[in-house]
C-alpha cells in the first residue's frame, strides 16, 4: 500500500537538545529530502521565531519535485478571532501548499493549559482548520496528545478529531507527544479511530518509552496511511520517530510503498548528510544506516557471514545504501583481517613472509593493547608498510617536551629530531599542549622533504586506562582521530606513558599521511577506505 | 508478574563495535547488576578468549546477594562427545550456577554453517544441555535464530525447542539474533510457542530493525517470563535490546515486576556508571536515562512543564532516578544545586556569601566546560571548600614535567614546588609518564606536613576533547577516577593542555583527601555521595 510521508526534521527535530540547524543548512536540507522522494516536509512554524518565518520567506526559491512543503502552527489563540489571529495569519503568508495545524486533544491541556471550556475549544480547532482550508491549503491536523487524552477521557478527544474533519482537514493524525504508548495499547487506540474516521489517518511518535519506530508500524498495520519522523529520530527529550527505519521497514519489512526501492538506496548517504550539517555524527549503532549496522566482530558471526550473508543480516545493506564491515578484534582476530585482505586482492600482493609478518605484527600490537577495528590509520600504515618492506621515512632520534606551570598559567615546548634521507631535522615549538607542540615540530621537521605535508587537522583525542590495577603507573591508550576535511582515519599508541603513547599515534598518523604521498595506489586507498569507514 | 531479567551486557554488550571492558571493569559491573536486583548476569563465554575466561576465575571472589552469574557457550561441537567437547569443559569449569547455552534453530545453519543433518542437530542441543544439567548446573537454553529459523521450517525450528526441554533446560530463550522481525510477526510466533511450551520461555532481541524494546514487551505480553537485553542497549551491529528500558517500561508501563521500584529508582545511575567504564556516554536522548530524557526546550512545553510536569513527561524522572531540566540557560543547573544542597539540610551550614560564591563558582567551572555531574569529586572538594572559608592547604609555586624519547625508550621526570604552612617544599620524581611523576611529587612535597597522605590509587584516567574544531590546540577534559578501596570518586581538569588539565584534576584530588582527614563529617560525605552517584 502507498504510505505517505511527513518529514518534521526540520520542525519538531530542532527541538533535540543537540540539533540547530542556520536557514542555510534547513533550505539544503529541504531539497535532499525531495530528492530522495518524502511527501511532505515540514519547514518550521513561522509564527514561533524569526529563523522560520525567513525560511519560507526563501524557501519559495527551492523548486521542488515531489514534495510539499509544510508550515506548522497551532489552533487561533482563544481571545483571537480567526481572520486576526497573528499566528494564523503566518501560517497563510508562508505561502506553503499545506499547513499543519496542532490542537489539543487532552482534556487536562485544554483546562490546565489554555484555560477553557471543551465546546471552546472544539471551535477553536474547527474555525482555524476551516478558515486555513478556505484560503486553499491541504490542512493536516495534528491532534496533540491524541493518545494520553484517549486514555483520559476517549469522547473528548474524539469530538476534537470530529471537529478538525468536518472543517475540511485532509489528515488526521494522531500525536503520542509525550512518548509514553507501549505499542499494545496504541494500536487499540488507532483500530477504535479507524472505526469511526473515513479518510487519512497519521500517526506521530515520540521516543521516550524507546519504541517510536515499533509504534508508527503498528499504527500502519492498523490503517494509518501517512507516517511522521525524523532523520536520526532527533526531537524534543528523547527524539520522534526515526524516520530512516521508519521507511527502511515499511519498505523492506512490511511491503509497503513509500520513497520506492531506488530512492531507499539513498537512506544512509542522506542520513549522514542530514547529520553532518547537524554537526552532529550518526550514531554508529543507528539501525540500517550507522557505520556499524552490518559490521560483524565476533569470530562466529564472521565466518558464518563469509559464508552467507544471510546468516546475520537482516537485510542486504545495500538495499539502504550502507555496508558490509569486519571488525578486527581479539574476538575475532586472524580469518578477519585475513578476510579483508582476501577481499581486495591483496594478498596475492604479499609475499609469504612478509604476509605472516604483518599478522605477527598485529597480533602483538593487539596482545599489547592496541585497539586496531578502532583505529583504521594504525592498520593502514602496517599494511602500507607491509607491502613497501624496506621503505623507512624517517627515524626518529629523539624527542622531548616539557611542560613548566605555576598557580595559574602553563606553557609547553617541545622538540623533535628526525633522520630523514636528505638529513638531520631538528625544530622546536611551544604548543597549547604537548601533542600540539610535538605536532608542529614533526610537521616542521617534514615539510622540506616532504611539503606536501599539512593538510591533517586533528580532530578527537581519547585517552583511556588499560589496566587499572597499577595506579599511576598503569597502561594507556591513547586514540587520536583525524581528518583532511573528505574523510577521517584514526590513530593508536599504548603505553604506560601518556605522552610516549602519544608520540606514537602522532608520529604513525604522520607516517601514513606520507606514505599516502607517496604512494598513489587507487586499489589499496579504496581497500583500507572500504576498511575503515565502510562507506 | 514476576519476570525474571537476564542481562548481557558483559557477554553480548561486549560486541559492541566501541564497546571493551577490562577483567576489572567485568567485575566491577556484575557487582553493580547484582545490587541492581537482575537476576542473571551474563558474564562471558569462557572457551572463545583469555579475558572471558580470566573473568570468571576471579568472578569466584565476587560476592553476589541475588543474580546468578552466568556462563555462555555453544553446543558441543559436532565432531566431539559431549565429555570431550573442550567448549563444555570450559563452561564447567567457569563454575557458574547457570550455563546458557546457544543451539541451532535455523536450518540454512545448521547446513551452511555447521554442515550437519537436523538428527544430528538435535543431539548436539540435547546431549549439550542434558550433559550440563547433569552436572548441577541450570541451563538456559538460547534458540539463536529461532525467528528465522521458525519462518523458512517451523516444524525444525520447534523440534529444536523440544530437544533442550527435554534435556531439562529451565529456560527456552527465543532469539531474534539478526534483528529483523517486527512485532506483529514476532508476537504471532512466540504465541504458537506459548501453546506448544509449558516452562519459563525467554526473549533475546537486536535491534537491527529499530524495534527490540518493542519486541521483547510483545513477547512479554505474549507469555514470555524472561527478558535478555543489555545496558545501554550496547551490542553488535545495532546493539541489543535496551534493558535499561526494558526494565523501565516492564515496571512502569505494563505492570510487571522486574527489581522493583526502589531499584528502578538507581536505573540512571547504573546506566551512567557502565558507560563511564567503557568510557561512552550514554547517550543524551537515550529513553529514561539520558540527559535530554525528561528536558523541555520548547517555549510552549516549558511553561506547561511547570505549571504540570505530566503534561510533557510521560513518568516522573525520579522513578528511573533522572531528573527533569529546563534548557532555558546555564541557571537550570544553578537550581538543581540548590535543590541538592536545600535536600541534605547544607543551604542552612552556608552563609549567604559563601553561599554565592559556591554557585559562581559552579557556574563558572561549566561554563569552562567543567562537567561536574561526572566529577563528583571534584564538587566535594568545592562544597568542603565553601564549608570552610579562608582554608589554605598549599600553593602551588611552580611544575615541570618532561618527556624525553628517543626511538625506543622514553622517560619522564617531574619537579613541583609547593608552599605549605610550614614552608617551602620541592620533588623531583621520575614517573611511568607525567600524571604518575607529578602525583609522586605531589605526595612527597606533603607527606612531612600530612602523613597520613597515601592510601589514594589512581583508577582511571580519561581525556576527551571537548570543541574539536580547534584541532591539536582543542580544549581537554581530564578526568581521573580515585579509590582508597573502600570507595571511588572522579576529579575534573579542563585546559587547552592536557598536562595543565591533568594537573588541576590532581591537585583536586589530593586537596580533597587532605580536607577529608581534617574533617570527618559524615554527613556532608553521604550528602556529596548522594549527589554524586544519584543524579
Amino acid at each position: 500500500m502507498r504510505i505517505f510521508t511527513f518529514d518534521t526534521t526540520l520542525r519538531d527535530g530542532t527541538q533535540g537538545e543537540a540539533v540547530a540547524f542556520s536557514v542555510e543548512d534547513k533550505l539544503i536540507i529541504a531539497q535532499k529530502l525531495d530528492e530522495l522522494g518524502i511527501d511532505y516536509i515540514e519547514g518550521g512554524w513561522p509564527g514561533s521565531n524569526p529563523r522560520d518565518k525567513e525560511f519560507f520567506a526563501r524557501a519559495r526559491e527551492l523548486k521542488l519535485k515531489h514534495a510539499k512543503l509544510t508550515a506548522f502552527g497551532s489552533t487561533r489563540f482563544a481571545r483571537n478571532r480567526v481572520d486576526q489571529d497573528p499566528n494564523v495569519r503566518q501560517l497563510l503568508e508562508a505561502g506553503t501548499p499545506v499547513v499543519s495545524i496542532f490542537g489539543k486533544s487532552w482534556d487536562l491541556h485544554t483546562q490546565r493549559a489554555l484555560g477553557i471550556t471543551e465546546e471552546e475549544n472544539l471551535a477553536l480547532i474547527g474555525e482555524t482548520v476551516g478558515y486555513i482550508k478556505d484560503h486553499g491549503k491541504e490542512v493536516v491536523y495534528d491532534a496533540e496528545h491524541f493518545f494520553d487524552g484517549y486514555c483520559g477521557n476517549p469522547d473528548f478527544a474524539l469530538r476534537t478529531l470530529e471537529a478538525a474533519q468536518k472543517a475540511g482537514a485532509a489528515v488526521l493524525c494522531l500525536c503520542d507527544t509525550n512518548g509514553g504508548m507501549i505499542p499494545s495499547r496504541l494500536v487499540e487506540i488507532v483500530a477504535e479511530v479507524r472505526k469511526r474516521f473515513d479518510g487519512i489517518l497519521g500517526i506521530h511518535c515520540h521516543n521516550d518509552s524507546d519504541v517510536a519506530v515499533a509504534n508508527t508500524l503498528a499504527a500502519v498495520e492498523a490503517g494509518v496511511t501517512h507516517v511522521q519522523g525524523c532523520f536520526n529520530g532527533y526531537g524534543e527529550r528523547c527524539g520522534n520517530a526515526n524516520m530512516c527505519s521508519i521507511l527502511a521497514n515499511l519498505e523492506l519489512k512490511l511491503g509497503h510503498t513509500t520513497i520506492g526501492p531506488d530512492k531507499l538506496a539513498q537512506l544512509t548517504s542522506v542520513a549522514r548528510f542530514i547529520a553532518e550539517l547537524a554537526n552532529l555524527s550518526v550514531r554508529n549503532d543507528q539501525p540500517y544506516v550507522g557505520r556499524s549496522a552490518f559490521a560483524h566482530k565476533g569470530g562466529v558471526h564472521v565466518s558464518a557471514v563469509l559464508k552467507d550473508s544471510a546468516t546475520y543480516e537482516h537485510v542486504k545493506p545495500d538495499t539502504v545504501g550502507n555496508r558490509q564491515r569486519v571488525l578486527l578484534s581479539d574476538l575475532s582476530g586472524r580469518s578477519n583481517i585475513l578476510y579483508k585482505l582476501k577481499q581486495h586482492g591483496l594478498m596475492d600482493r604479499l609475499d609469504d613472509a612478509s604476509h605472516r609478518e604483518l599478522l605477527e605484527r598485529i597480533k602483538h600490537m593487539e596482545f599489547m593493547g592496541y585497539e586496531l577495528e578502532a583505529a583504521e590509520g594504525t592498520f593502514e600504515l602496517l599494511v602500507r608498510e607491509a607491502l613497501h618492506p624496506g621503505t623507512n621515512l624517517f627515524d626518529v632520534v629523539n624527542y622531548e617536551v616539557t611542560t613548566k606551570g605555576g598557580a595559574k598559567d602553563s606553557q609547553t615546548i617541545a622538540t623533535v629530531t628526525l633522520k630523514a634521507q636528505d638529513g638531520i631535522h631538528s625544530a622546536t615549538a611551544n604548543g597549547h599542549g604537548p601533542v600540539n607542540a610535538l605536532d608542529l615540530c614533526l610537521r616542521q621537521c617534514l615539510s622540506q622533504l616532504y611539503p606536501a605535508i599539512k593538510e591533517v587537522k586533528l580532530m578527537d583525542y581519547k585517552v583511556r586506562v588499560i589496566d587499572s590495577k597499577k595506579g599511576t603507573a598503569a597502561k594507556v591508550r591513547v586514540l587520536i582521530e583525524w581528518s583532511d576535511h573528505k574523510r577521517s582515519w584514526a590513530t593508536v599508541g599504548v603505553s604506560d606513558n601518556v605522552i610516549t603513547a602519544s608520540w606514537h599515534a602522532l608520529v604513525d598518523a604522520i607516517k601514513l599521511e606520507l606514505m599516502r604521498l607517496m604512494e598513489k595506489d587507487d586499489t589499496l586507498e579504496k581497500a583500507v577506505e572500504d576498511y575503515c569507514w565502510g562507506v
